[in-house]
């Protein structure tokens, strides 16, 4: 059993009573990203990122963050995944791959001093994708987007139980729910569902629809570009960078998807209206 | 008048009909926060941050985030807040300052390999505050945390016409409320609330409670013991590692609060039942 979520000791207080009751949890930890790469017998182990995130799919969520952070660009870079002990996981690349590390840099703590004066906003944090989602010919119906949420209910096993995390869920062209991936942190949500797709092959996910539980930032759609994925869909709003990210990159971008209706933010040739 | 929220042309799609219209949206923007110190003739230029925000309160943003992240410790350490050109705002310190960057080192890309292993996960991510916040007398009745949602209640403007926002309201023993901040980033939203307290020499806000909009991560309750708040409550669910620090802390925390009810996850002595 992955340990997602957790009991705790908690007081409930309405206005008739106090009960003091246990309550499930969602589980936040840190986990340690690290790169092992280089030729054998110099090879180098490098950490990469610690990020806060809920238990389970690490191995996704590690490789999904080497691979929409721009670390790496293909799943054969990736020798192998060590097993994770004490929060750390290590991936050992293969001794031919190049990983590429200053596009960390964008995000936290850079030495330079040229960071992101003199440029507009969105050439100065995003980055280039291997896969090109404007070209995606995929169509879908409103009937077909108004179904994603009821789809994804019963899916979001920990959400039900905890309240306390977001999701990311990928559906194929034809509606089908392909996975469903949940986490604290919305990014590790998608790194997750991303990482998955890259381990088994899978990418461009060019055919495909994300579905988001919250709102939409620009990180979020960054992510989605590097995966190839040509409709990104949001329970919640997008932010402007993140619309103007999508309409750059051909993207369809769809917000307050709920209750039967939604707002198209950009690529509105993907969605058919139904007669 | 603050550049927070722009207007986008979008579709609006129902069941009956297809509206092209325009709407606002909260704006994403980078900013890059820069440090200068060191003495006259040798100062040096640092970035210690590049964070997504939503512009508004940029001065609060940048100092709060160099004291909620332990760079400085207080507000005496800042000479002056330079003007913000091109999404970069840079703070000069006092020639005496000396900034603590090593604790950023817990957030991303390390070149040390001692990470979060070998250590239990909070150990290995909190910080030390100069405050005491377990130590706070506070205490107040159940009818006041019922009140805070609703007087946080037409002081979201920015939410209010894109939906798109996080907000972090701070109230005073009394159930004042003393101000409130947005941004797309819930942390970036708390660290402009302590800015703001940190720029007129407000901490440590041992008399206060704060409200967030959304869920608690263990990031947030880290920034209010940096600023020393004893009661933190919250709209939406707690992360296990939120609830362990707090209670680590002799802080309190609730979650769920709505509808005249809520959770008391941690420090419930605070919270005094009406009778």
């Amino acid at each position: 059993m992955i340990h997602s979520a957790e009991q705790f000791q908690v007081r409930k207080v309405t206005q008739k009573e106090i009960v003091d009751t246990g309550d499930m949890l969602a589980v936040e930890e840190p986990l340690e990203i690290r790169i092992v790469s280089g030729p054998q017998g110099s090879r180098q182990v490098k950490t990469v990122s610690i990020t806060m995130r809920t238990p389970g799919n690490d191995d996704e969520l590690a490789a999904g963050f080497l691979f929409t952070e721009g670390i790496i660009t293909k799943s054969e870079e990736i020798q192998s995944i060590g097993s994770k002990e004490n929060n750390v996981i290590s991936i050992e690349l293969d001794e031919n791959a190049a990983p590429s590390l200053k596009t960390l840099d964008r995000h936290f703590y850079t030495t330079s001093s040229c960071g992101v004066c003199g440029k507009t906003s969105l050439d100065a944090v995003k980055m280039k994708s291997i896969y090109t989602p404007g070209e995606s010919k995929l169509v879908v119906p409103s009937s077909f987007l108004n179904t994603l949420q009821q789809k994804l209910q019963g899916h979001q096993k920990v959400f039900d139980i905890t309240g306390g995390l977001h999701a990311s869920a990928l559906f194929d062209g034809n509606g089908e729910l392909i996975m469903v991936r949940e986490d604290v942190g919305r990014h590790n949500a998608l790194d997750k569902v991303i990482g998955a797709s890259l381990l088994s092959n899978k990418l461009p996910l060019d055919n495909h629809v994300l579905l988001l539980s919250g709102r939409i930032s620009f990180e979020l759609v960054q992510k989605a570009f590097m995966a190839g994925i040509p409709i990104v869909a949001a329970i919640g709003a997008p932010s402007t960078l993140a619309v103007t990210m999508a309409e750059e990159c051909g993207m369809t971008l769809v917000g307050f998807l709920r209750d039967n209706r939604f707002t198209v933010y950009a690529g509105k040739q993907r969605i058919e209206q139904n007669s």
